[in-house]
C-alpha cells in the first residue's frame, strides 16, 4: 500500500442547505461514511458482519472535527483515513477531507471503542482486526498533529 | 378519538436544499415518521418492538407521493394518517401534510406488507393490531379519494 | 453511449435500520442521487448551476417507487437512469435499483417539472436540456413498462 | 426564564442503524437541530432569515461530542442548550442530551461564525443577537465543565 487509505465522494444537493453549502452534520456523515469503507476494505471487518455475525460492535465514543472551508455542491472531496492510536479495546482515528489542490475542507478525530453484544461492554479489538489496524498505522506513519 | 391522528412537524434547515425548499426525498422521511408515531401510540406496536421482540416487521412495498407544494425552511406541516385498505397481510396508509390553512403540501400512500423475520415471509397482520387498525380506521373513515 | 445511465452505488451502515435492511426513504435518496449525476454527467446541467446561475429548477412533483426486495448493509446497487416522457415543462424519469445478477431492488418513477424562480412557475425545459434529453432517450429507448 | 432552553426529540427508527441505537452522526443532527429551534425562538434569528434576508450566516467551524450512552429507538432524548462564549464574530454553545433521569447521553460543544455573504468573511455578532445571547447566558448560567 502506498499512502493511507482514501475514498473520493462528491457533496450532493441533498447534502447542501439553504446557505449554498454542505449541511455541518453531513459531513461528519462522510467523515464516518470513509471509515466504515475502510473497516470494510482495509481491516476486512465489514460493520454488519462485526455486529450481526460476530455480535460485537464499535460504536464512537467521541468525535472532534474542525470545519476548515465548507464545500458547496458539486465539489469533490478526498478524504483520507488514519489510525493515530490504538489501544486495548478502543482507536483513534484522523479523518481529513481535501480538495485536489490538498486543501483542507475538514479534519476530524474519531475514537473507536470496541464493544461485545448484547450488554456492550468494552472488549479487547479482536486480533485480526488489531493486526491490520496495526500494519496499517505502521504502513501509513500516525497522522500528522495540528 | 376525534378525527385522524396527526403530527405536527417543522421543516428544519438541514432538510432544506439550496433551493430554500424541502428536499423532495425528506418529503417522505416526514410521512414515514409520523406514520412510526401512529404506529406506536395508536396501533401501540413501536417498530423496534415489533421487529425485536416479536421478530416481525411492516416494511413497505409501495410509495406514491404527490408533492403539490414545497414547503421551505421553519414551515409546519400538520401531517395526518389514515386507514384506506387492510388486507391479510398488507395495509394501506394515507398520509396528507397540509399547512395552517388546510393548503395541501403533499399527499403520500404507502403500503406497508407483514413479514416474519428472520426470512421476510408475509404474515398475517397480528390480531391485536389488525383489531386497533381496524378501529381507527372506522373511527376517521377513509382518507378521501383524490 | 451504449444503454443507459448507471451509477454504483454501496448501501452505508447508516442507511440501514435496526432490521438491518435499507430505510424505506433511503431508496429514494439513492433514486434521487443517481438522476442528479445524471443531470450533472448526460443533460450537462448540475442542479446547483440550474438554480443558483440559470434561476431556475426542476423540482419533483410526483414520485411512485415500488420497493421490490430490500438491499441490506454493504449491499451494492446498480441505479439506471431512463427518461420516459418529455413534456413541455416537465419530464418522466424511470429509475430501477438492481444487484449484480440483475434482480430488482426497486423501481421509482419520478416527475419533474422545470420552474422559473423565485416565483416558482412552470417554464419550458430549456432547449440545450431538451436536447440532450431527448438524444438520451432515443439511445436508450423508454424504459421497459412494468 | 427558569433554566436553559431545551426540546424533547425522539430517536426515530431512521435514526437507528442496524445495531439498534441511534448512528452516531444523527447525534450531531438532533444537537444542530436544538440549536437551530434556539436561534429562532431565544435568538429570533432563524437560521434562513439570517441568511437570505440579513445575507450573513452562522456556519459552525468547529464540533467536539462526547457519546456517553447510545440511545436507542424510541428512546426521548432532553436536550439543552448553553452558551459558553460570546467573542466578537462567534460564539460557543454547549448542547447536552439527557434521559428522563438526568443521565448523560451525549454532550457537545459547538463553535459558530458569524459571517457576511457572499463571501463568507466573518463578521461581528449583529447587536440585537449579540443580546439577545448575552442576557440568555446571564439567565442560565455557562455550562458546567465536565
Amino acid at each position: 500500500m502506498n499512502g493511507p487509505f482514501s475514498v473520493r465522494r462528491t457533496v450532493t444537493w441533498g447534502d447542501c442547505d439553504p446557505a449554498g453549502i454542505i449541511y455541518t452534520p453531513r459531513v461528519l456523515d462522510h467523515a464516518v461514511a470513509a471509515v466504515e469503507v475502510w473497516y470494510r476494505e482495509v481491516l476486512q471487518a465489514p460493520w454488519f458482519d462485526l455486529n450481526w455475525r460476530r455480535h460485537m460492535g464499535a460504536p464512537f465514543v467521541r468525535a472532534e472535527c474542525d470545519f476548515i472551508r465548507a464545500p458547496a455542491c458539486d465539489d469533490e472531496i478526498l478524504v483520507e483515513v488514519r489510525v493515530n492510536r490504538i489501544g486495548r479495546s478502543s482507536a483513534t482515528y484522523v479523518v481529513v477531507g481535501t480538495d485536489d489542490e490538498g486543501r483542507h475542507y475538514f479534519r476530524a478525530t474519531l475514537v473507536a471503542c470496541f464493544i461485545a453484544r448484547p450488554d456492550f461492554r468494552s472488549a479487547p479489538i479482536p486480533d485480526d482486526i488489531r493486526q491490520r489496524m496495526t500494519a496499517y498505522q505502521a504502513a501509513c506513519g500516525d497522522a500528522p498533529e495540528d
